[in-house]
């Protein structure tokens, strides 16, 4: 997906929250947003909005030495997620169609990074599975794939979403290959290895990193490895927009679970913030 | 009033939102964007936001040729603020309080650039008069200064709020030598002195020209006409945010009216967006 001008005061709202995150002075966040806004018009249009949050974090990076920004808010959401675990179990166990309610709190999972501060409000909306709605829901196609599909790739995306992916693991991935990627360097409030094992994922996938620092997945930024199981999966789980953003309009077998954060995502998809979204690759 | 680092973000919708306003193709679009981006590391935070609204707008002008794209919105908000006169007449007359309701009126016609294109919206929130709320109502400071002023300035802000603001002088003007300022060139959707021509201005005050283009009021690049009437006026009585965030801090006998539009504001405040205000500039 290409960049929209409506992106660009997003990308320094997300800069301001990283640049306070760090608890730099107000100088050193002023700083901050200048050299964001000096490589604006050095960023092409063509590139996918992830590619620029690679650059913002490069810049927070440097001038304020703090590696992991989120770390606090990661563990947090690991917790909250952790918690959240035998009410999901419980209410997949007790659904008519477990695959579809599954899939259903991966996305809603997706919301975890809507408000990372306001932990109350994300439970309650986390909870309130029936108000939510998918707008794109693709989920004949995704059975025929998942049937036919002797390996799984799912591409994880934020700490403590990674409990509401198990949930989903859980149900797909008996007698499969299935692998799990996180990032392989801190991102945003984007899952690491560790998240991973302490979420329990090992129990049903293999947990692999994809080598790259990017809030989406970016193939030449990322492992052989990784980009090996990508370009040989036979069915790829995509969650969360910045995976979206990255992977959109590419010819994989490819489906993308998230939940829309903002309006030039919903305009791409004709849809609304909030929605819910499972949407094959392939027209 | 400074610059937050919030108000970057916003100074990038603006700029967006007049970008498109004034029908340029999505390059060039970009290109009014990146300039933009350019002077922000420029700009210092002891300045406060309308002077970078300035800079804007000049950019704006530069790369559009379009001197005044807000003109077709300007004339929509001038004929909803005079279809909605009769109405706002009628609410004063059969006032308990006819000053208080009349300042009310002045404040809620504030909101007339909340959403500049959603005029149903717009007018349904201007009706709702007995739903708004003072946070701040310094009204029996107000009425102590009215009754001492020989001599009143009133800054006027938007174009179409010019009606609601002759609602209030209808009821302060009498015995007292009134002036109602404008811009002095086309800024944002600010009021020029046709509009407040058109909203019938003249049978309560004199109208004056600041001389200036900025949305706010700075008396360095204003007509030493108006700085003289500035400086010497009884009562000053500022309307609109850009008014508020040039002169607040000053040693002026001013008083504010306005409806806070964002969250820099409401935190200078201890208020909430949306609430009105009615503030004397003294402690």
């Amino acid at each position: 997906m290409k960049t929209y001008l409506d992106c660009i005061p997003c990308f320094l709202k997300q800069t301001i929250e990283l640049a306070r995150i760090t608890g730099v002075d107000d100088k050193l966040q002023k700083k901050i947003i200048d050299e964001v806004c000096k490589i604006i018009p050095e960023f092409s249009f063509e590139a996918s909005p992830p590619q620029m949050a690679v650059k913002i974090h490069k810049i927070v990076r440097r001038l304020t030495s703090n590696k992991d920004p989120y770390k606090k808010i990661k563990q947090d959401s690991q917790k909250l997620g952790l918690d959240m675990y035998p009410y999901l179990k419980e209410q997949v166990a007790k659904a008519d169609d477990a695959l579809a309610l599954a899939i259903k709190i991966a996305a809603i999972g997706n919301v975890i990074d809507f408000a990372t501060n306001d932990f109350i409000t994300i439970k309650k909306e986390l909870k309130d599975i029936t108000n939510h709605k998918f707008a794109v829901f693709d989920y004949e196609k995704f059975k025929d794939s998942l049937n036919n599909a002797k390996t799984i790739l799912y591409l994880g995306d934020n700490a403590g979403e990674t409990v509401f992916d198990k949930v989903l693991l859980e149900k797909i991935s008996k007698d499969k290959r299935t692998y799990y990627a996180v990032r392989g360097f801190p991102t945003i409030n984007d899952a690491l290895e560790e998240d991973a094992i302490e979420a329990g994922i090992a129990h049903y996938a293999e947990i692999i990193s994809n080598g790259s620092d990017a809030p989406g997945t970016f193939l030449n930024s990322c492992s052989k490895e990784f980009s090996d199981i990508f370009l040989n999966a036979d069915l790829i789980i995509s969650k969360g927009q910045g995976n979206f953003e990255s992977l959109h309009g590419g010819n994989y077998p490819i489906f993308f679970i998230f939940m829309i954060k903002c309006p030039p995502v919903a305009k791409e998809l004709n849809c609304k913030v909030g929605n819910l979204i499972l949407k094959s690759g392939k027209e």
